[in-house]
């Protein structure tokens, strides 16, 4: 699950979720994408969540609604999508999200 | 369920865990804390997070293995358990964690 936030950033965050669903659909990925007011990491606007069950949990920042950010993004929500743990592994990280990581919380124990 | 960093800056976040461990069982408070090898947001250190099935995740930081942070945790550790969402309402929230909050998730949907 990859989630945006929508209120980062005077509408900036609106528009990087626009554009994530419009790629995604593009795509045809069968990602879940949705939106999310605030995750409180507003100085680091804009941002972007990973979640899903027993998985860990990242939260990216220094996003924007462009190209490189939308494409870094759905690349790491598929790698987050594969089995396992959903820890990422450094190697296939997208250079736009070398930088930017805010945290990762482990999963749900 | 209190998670702490313990890779934070270079030992502190383990003492905050072990003094927010005895604090807690001094108190005789059922709250489940554990350790955790680095969260990612290492410059903000320490940090800690709180986490649990159907509630908002939360990550603070600029803490320390001090009285001040080990009672805020312990606070918000009890407030986060509540039945709900998880939520941490502001005007309940200890002083010394009305800065430092990092990140908000929340709940796996």
């Amino acid at each position: 699950m990859l989630i945006i936030c929508t209120t980062c950033d005077d509408g900036r965050g609106q528009a990087l979720l626009e554009a994530v669903e419009n790629e995604a659909l593009a795509r045809d990925l069968p990602l879940p994408i949705r939106g999310q007011a605030c995750m409180a990491a507003c100085r680091q606007s804009c941002t972007a969540a990973l979640q899903g069950a027993g998985k860990h949990s990242y939260l990216f920042g220094q996003l924007a609604p462009d190209a490189d950010s939308v494409a870094a993004l759905l690349d790491v929500a598929a790698q987050h999508a594969e089995p396992g743990d959903g820890l990422l592994a450094w190697a296939r990280r997208p250079e736009r999200l070398k930088s930017g990581l805010l945290a990762r919380l482990p999963p749900l124990g």
